[in-house]
């Protein structure tokens, strides 16, 4: 089986660095001729190619990982295996799916995916199967689907590392994902970006500022994208933030100390279950 | 030089462990015996007590490790020795330091910490020395500090494994601690708590809110002192933070782009440029 990945960044360099010794061929494309000659030369891939004209009329499964505004762009200027499946890496869903849909033919399969598994920073060097172990990944079903292909690929994701592997429609996904990962980007650029810089911060600090900082190192262009065509879900969440952040601050006014441990207990609780 | 650490949890049992081999005789104060007894057969102390009648007389350096609290009740009830110092790891200064100075003799020096380290867990079975290792330590300046004694201080905490060792006003101190650990304390407790559950979020997250909420799992009764003890820093900080907050919420809801980026860029200089 044949499977070609496409932009070996930090994600994609993991499904390469993964797909290692797993039985598969393997072939990427990037437009960086570097980075393909590194992943080829360190026997990630067979070959690497700066476009997909020959390769994904072989490929029988094409994992397309760019930037959401670029994938519909490839999308469109390739020409794909008939019976091969097409899958993605984007971070949001509704906004994007019925367009891709739109610019495959039938006898093509879009199964799209979210790997919940990143680092903050960019690039193949950051690329590791590291990243994917132990983490989850989100099968996004539509009604194009076949049932088999959605059973492909949960077994493909899970023999590369990946723990819990959930499906769900494209709303579902956007909304939790608002949640569980937009809205601690939100929190950790807004706490960063609030420091009056009056002392020499990074001096103060211990393990809870530099853990809800680091994902304060956010790719701008990626980002940007991905909160504005998720603007309901995510304004929601930070909707539902903010109710929790107000009560703690009327708490403190008003010395309610009762209501402060009421609502560190609830938050332990939870914390301690998250991943029960 | 003999040095007695109160209350062996988790920042006072670190003390103690960092403390071995290091050529002090140390002896240790808690309630529970159990955590004694361990505390002696593994070595790290030479005789457990649970109360400082005996050996706070002999003791030349006595580091209450106990909640802001009870630190001060400790003071009033035993007796220290002569030309001692007696330090502390409260996470709070102004409040407290004074009322400590009042109850303590002219001929006993008090020279304040704030050791910029901990767990999310209690307990002397999760102190380690390596809760140290590389982590800020603030020393807290009042009028009545003799300067030896603060280099005392500064010498005996970096050979414990401090990498950066700071002076400080009580006032400075809580303004910069209520930013840098109180408010990502807020903000864990409140993004943890605003899930709808809707989701089995467990499933669905990724590094990002594990590292957010790691310290929502938060000890009540320490943390409300710390808070309502500290109310007007941190009230200040919690407006910064929502300033921000709202700066990227009117930027999502009106599409722009430009200052979504702007504000990715701020911060990921700020986070590279955190710990230089």
């Amino acid at each position: 089986m044949i499977v070609t990945v496409v932009g070996l960044g930090v994600v994609g360099g993991s499904f390469v660095k993964a797909l290692k010794g797993k039985g598969y061929e393997v072939y990427g494309i990037d437009t960086d001729e570097q980075t393909l000659k590194i992943a080829k030369e360190e026997g990630y891939i067979i070959e690497g190619y700066t476009d997909g004209k020959e390769i994904l009329k072989k490929s029988d499964l094409t994992i397309i990982c760019l930037y959401p505004s670029i994938v519909l762009d490839f999308i469109k200027n390739n020409t794909f295996k008939k019976g091969s499946i097409i899958s993605d890496a984007v971070g949001i869903k509704s906004y994007f799916l019925n367009q891709a849909l739109e610019l495959i033919d039938d006898d093509i399969e879009y199964v799209s995916g979210h790997p919940m598994a990143g680092r903050e920073k960019k690039g193949f060097a950051y690329a590791s199967k590291e990243v994917f172990k132990g983490a989850n990944y989100i099968i996004i079903e539509h009604e194009k689907n076949k049932k088999e292909s959605i059973t492909f690929m949960q077994n493909f994701v899970s023999d590369l590392g990946f723990k819990s592997v959930r499906i769900m429609s494209p709303y579902d996904h956007d909304e939790i994902i608002s949640f569980t990962s937009q809205l601690p980007h939100v929190l950790a650029v807004s706490l960063i970006n609030s420091d009056n810089q009056k002392y020499d911060t990074g001096k103060y600090i211990g393990d809870s500022y530099r853990d809800l900082t680091r994902i304060a190192n956010i790719n701008e262009e990626l980002w940007a994208e991905l909160f504005l065509n998720n603007k309901e879900y995510l304004l929601q969440s930070m909707n539902q933030f903010k109710e929790q952040f107000d009560l703690l601050k009327e708490a403190i006014i008003s010395g309610r100390e009762d209501v402060l441990k009421e609502k560190f207990i609830q938050a332990t609780k939870r914390r301690e279950n998250l991943e029960k």
